[in-house]
């Protein structure tokens, strides 16, 4: 059965009916405002809403003439979740608003420029992926201390840099600053020659929790709005040699990327699958009763500005050995408040095969072991020139979810 | 000579007539928004915008109605020089608009309530004193590694939380979490026995820079607003365990307290004094060519639930090992962007001599000196019920500036 008697969608879409993710987007003649993707449209929610159609579910216009998605966040699951049964059903049934609308409410994709989709707050990095803490720690500390002793009784994590965080399809040039080469005495100022992607997920908060109250792993993902693509740039010679005491700054703070769609958690609760077992034990705070990782299959690749484009890596986030519920009962342990707009990152999502990690660092072992590219060519890190894409989609009989792209094309250092 | 000739003005006031600090409040009557400090009153600047007295300055209303000063920062300095002008004539000359319009636009400071006086965007915390790291360093790492290798070349700094930043007379809770008990081999859950407050100042960001563009050392002042007193509380045990490989988390993001008033770069411009020598002599980039610190005297005091209240550390802002324009060169030089709102904290201020450290893990040396309080008790960190009060000052000859305070009590664990 098709989707929708009325609008063409693919079985391959990222963008079904099951899905319905949210952005901002603008037109050349539509300033930046709330959008659904559906198929290869987007539904532009503010025109939508210019109708009334949403006025019996109690959700103003404003949050849709917004050029984020806080108001509407904060508005709260209920809402969400009418708004998202009210487009289900008009998508899927014939003669709908929505159809009738479509002349005024549904834009091309190809001709919407899209936005950052949310007014970030904090974000938070985290290190969940046990085979990259691994495969890193054993490059930066050694064999013997590459899982510090505390990385399996809490999910470690820093404070990253929001200003910085860019959408897809944002070319961002290669970073300089302060690099110690091999052997010498004194740094050097540079720019990067060990530029790196980090493939991640975030989750993007979408209720405030209250500061000095900790967020229970049941209660966690009432503050999930959903989830987007992450790329966390990093500059592996600058954090090499800044890292030690505080941890990362510079070396990861001159910009990530992230995709423009977040699919929204319901989209998702059919893809949740246990992630591996824990041992130790983590004390009971941070204990679980359920299946909390999600399969999501995720892929980067590499285009080197005239080579082909080649997948590099593909590995699956229900790898991680810390899932996000676990995430959010230790950032608020301490009564850590979060808001709406917060993003939290994952961390690098590596597997255990050949061709899973999550970065360059990894699949290239630190440029030992260069990754030999079809088109002739090595790489060790990321080049000049060369256009990083992550994708990442979840499907189950004849339910495909897709997170569409984050997408970067890296310029050379100004 | 007095400040004014219609209002009274001690000499010795925080508030006086060089200084006209901006904070943010509220009474039973007025919603909150913008005023500015002077002697014992509080000049409600939206009252006075609402009579047309900033329309020739092209200051619009709206500015000072707003919740946050980022609006009228936005403005840009050449506007926060003429406001401040005009105050500083209104406030020293008879019958001015000011004196006239008095009854309606002074208001006590008694009868107020102060707000966070910024929307924070990005909160990022340095650790540019020598003697601060120099002593955490033995502490944490021995003495042999106290002063990492990289200190010396840059302003080490890590992100930390916007959203647990709150205003002066917050009250805080003992944060829990996890723990590394001595010579234990798992970690335990409890409420930190080792609480402290740490001293430092922030400087608030009023002008934007570009993603992609790096700050010099001679622009950094464009980009500063004010500073404020910063208390960036620290749960040592919980930091402890953690801050390996990532840096300071949950050690950290529990709270940090802000002072009310920023006090106006151009207010402090008389204060700029040499900072210590830099040997070796940092990269180009980090280089000064005149004086770049500034000569606050600064004070903690503690004050036990049922104590006397007692002064237990005096320094001051000068002896910093990096300035916060070599921070803000270095905090861009990878094209990191900065934002109106952001706050870069000093860290720690410590000084040399006995009683000038900066935070309770120095002043007792990890508990192994506790601190004894004129009443016969004792101090290894801070205690359920103790107030800490953080003020500071600059004076020179009949100037006095004062910064107020940022004073917060310690509840117990929740």
């Amino acid at each position: 059965m098709p989707q929708s008697p009325w609008l063409n969608i693919t079985d391959n879409s990222d963008f079904s009916i099951y899905n319905l993710p949210y952005g901002v987007f603008s037109t050349a003649t539509r300033r930046p405002r709330v959008g659904v993707a559906i198929g290869e449209y987007i539904i532009d929610m503010a025109a939508v809403a210019g109708r009334g159609k949403f006025h019996d579910l109690k959700v103003p216009l404003e949050v849709f003439e917004a050029s984020s998605l806080n108001a509407f966040m904060h508005l709260g699951r209920a809402r969400w979740k009418a708004v998202r049964q009210r487009l289900i059903q008009w998508v899927s049934q014939e003669n709908s608003p929505l159809e009738q609308l479509k002349g005024e409410c549904l834009i091309r994709q190809s001709e919407a420029r899209m936005h950052l989709p949310v007014q970030i707050g904090d974000y938070t990095d985290f290190y969940a992926s046990e085979e990259h803490a691994t495969n890193v720690g054993t490059m930066f500390r050694g064999k013997e201390n590459a899982l510090v002793s505390n990385w399996k009784h809490m999910p470690i994590a820093y404070h990253g840099r929001a200003s910085s965080i860019v959408i897809s399809a944002t070319d961002i040039h290669r970073p300089k600053g302060q690099i110690m080469p091999k052997d010498a005495e004194t740094p050097a100022f540079a720019a990067s020659q060990k530029l790196d992607f980090e493939l991640e997920m975030a989750a993007v908060i979408g209720k405030d929790s209250e500061l000095g109250h900790p967020v229970l792993t049941e209660e966690a993902e009432d503050h999930i709005f959903g989830f987007v693509l992450f790329n966390d740039w990093s500059a592996r010679d600058i954090q090499r040699w800044e890292y030690v005491p505080l941890g990362p700054f510079l070396g990861k703070n001159f910009a990530s990327s992230i995709s423009p769609w977040i699919v929204p958690l319901e989209a998702l609760q059919a893809f949740q699958t246990d992630g591996p077992e824990q041992h130790p034990v983590p004390l009971p705070y941070l204990q679980k009763n359920n299946p909390r990782n999600f399969d999501i299959q995720l892929e980067v690749s590499l285009q080197p500005e005239q080579g082909e484009k080649q997948i590099i890596s593909r590995t699956n986030f229900k790898h991680m050995y810390w899932s996000i519920h676990q995430q959010i009962a230790h950032h608020t342990v301490n009564g850590c408040n979060l808001r709406v707009g917060d993003l939290l990152a994952s961390g690098t999502i590596s597997g255990k095969a050949t061709g899973s990690q999550g970065s360059m660092l990894e699949l290239s072992w630190n440029g030992e072991q260069p990754l030999q590219m079809n088109s002739g060519i090595h790489r060790s890190f990321v080049e000049d020139g060369d256009t990083i894409c992550m994708t990442g989609f979840a499907r189950k009989e004849n339910i495909h979810i897709g997170f569409g792209e984050v997408k970067t094309k890296i310029l050379p250092a100004l």
